[in-house]
């Protein structure tokens, strides 16, 4: 079943309540400044949970044991930034430049209030939608990221990185194993079964990053990392209601960056997980949905 | 209504399933090392939950708002460790005594598998219970506490601390008041009714501890700092679920000690409030006990 909403101004967009992250059909919608593509489904009272995603990552990395789950409450919507899959424009070298790309998409779709999930990457760019438009977002989930002035944030070069990223035998879904779950037999079993997800989808799917969204991304977090003024001094104008969450042992954003938003957001519950990574949200996807799902509806 | 149970070998013991923190009678069971002051209330099919107090707290600092909803699933016992209350005995000066004491509890009352919930102090004698007797403990509750070698444990001459500690304005609950919660309007006022809460007992109390009951746990902090070996190694052998929580401006055991037990134990996970302060599960009680719930259940 599918429902097609016009409303007035706006482009069309169909939302698919009974559809999920491997069936739900890619869209496009026109705005301000790009054309987006993206996905809907879910259906519910709470405001939708719009996905924003990791570095390199499109709308086919999103896990469907944790977003078809949230999507039960409420819709979700998977949004694919400028530059990205088959989004229009450039891949922005700013984490402002990302979130102008987030309000331009949230004004065409006539979206007046959202709940964030931002991973990683996506994570600050929720940070800077909540700074730079607060009124549109209600509750943010930021797992696996960092503040602005954070640090050690996506430093590819390092050795344990470089590592993983440098290995012949590892391709396609087998280096995202590697890199965001640690390396325990739990946790790369639980890596396993979530590239047997991610692969679960086998149509309308979108094309693979290439270096030139790897190169942007990248200036994009080494500009994340400068401390400009007071450290930390923009998070108190983030009022939200947070739940932060991150694996213990993340090597691509360390844990400490979670400590830093769980001590100097004004409202963020922190939840870490034992024996995880990056990944976390993926390796304790039922704990996670769970805790999510506590946190929104609350 | 009261249950009294006699089990072969053991003390009489009354459980009181429709009982709660305010109206628990206090019991007192003699065993191999001293008689000990409970109290025991509450049902459920889950393994009791012993209850491990703070610094120079008795029986009577539990807060209802906490007991009571978790006496709901399972029975909670408040244990009064030796030289504290109406126990006999001294205090010890290491947390090994201390453990020494629950283990001898819970052998006279014939537990075989219990939880623990040890906040602060009564945290740091979890630890060492699980490290002493680990077949004995199914999951743990560490709330506001620190790994044996953990950093800025209880240093009541800190400024901040004299501060509260030598204001004569503030006596009884009012103390805790402000050591417990943060300056903000919300955490004071979570403080008062907390204060109120706790005085409800008003009946069957136990005696407040003396300087010398202070100085002997005080001597239990600093010998718990100190780092004897690989730091934390100890943690690796605690290999129950736990759940580590605290607030993050806590001044008494500053958060950073649970992000280390949150690091190095094996399996647990870490749960942060914002603008708190050591007493976060008072102040947070709905959601700690909802939690706590979660965790034990799952």
């Amino acid at each position: 079943m599918t429902d097609t909403k016009t409303m007035p101004g706006m482009a069309r967009t169909t939302v698919s309540p009974d559809a999920s992250t491997i069936t739900a059909p890619t869209q496009f919608i026109e705005t301000s400044l790009e054309t987006y593509a993206y996905r809907r489904f879910g259906a519910g009272a709470a405001p939708p949970l719009v996905c924003l995603q990791h570095f390199t990552g499109t709308l086919d990395n999103w896990d469907p044991a944790v977003t078809d789950p949230l999507a039960q409450g409420r819709e979700v919507i998977l949004f694919e930034s400028g530059g990205l899959g088959r989004s229009t424009g450039e891949v922005p070298t700013t984490i402002p430049g990302m979130a102008a790309h987030l309000l331009a998409f949230a004004d065409a779709l006539g979206l007046t209030q959202i709940d964030l999930l931002g991973f990683s990457l996506g994570g600050m760019v929720a940070q800077q939608v909540a700074l730079d438009h607060p009124s549109l977002v209600r509750k943010m989930l930021l797992v696996g990221t960092a503040p602005e002035g954070g640090e050690d944030i996506m430093h590819l070069e390092k050795p344990e990185l470089q590592k993983i990223l440098g290995d012949p035998t590892l391709s396609g879904y087998q280096v995202l194993v590697k890199l965001f779950f640690t390396p325990s037999a739990s946790s790369q079993a639980a890596g396993q079964a979530f590239a047997t997800r991610l692969a679960a989808r086998t149509e309308d799917r979108e094309p693979v990053s290439g270096p030139k969204v790897a190169q942007a991304q990248i200036a994009a977090f080494r500009a994340w990392e400068r401390v400009d003024g007071e450290r930390f001094g923009k998070l108190r104008r983030i009022t939200q209601p947070c739940l932060v969450v991150n694996g213990v042992f993340d090597q691509m954003i360390p844990v400490r960056n979670s400590y830093m938003l769980g001590e100097h957001l004004p409202n963020a519950t922190l939840l870490t997980y034992p024996d995880a990574g990056h990944g976390s949200l993926f390796q304790f996807h039922d704990s996670f949905v769970q805790q999510a799902i506590l946190f929104l509806d609350s």
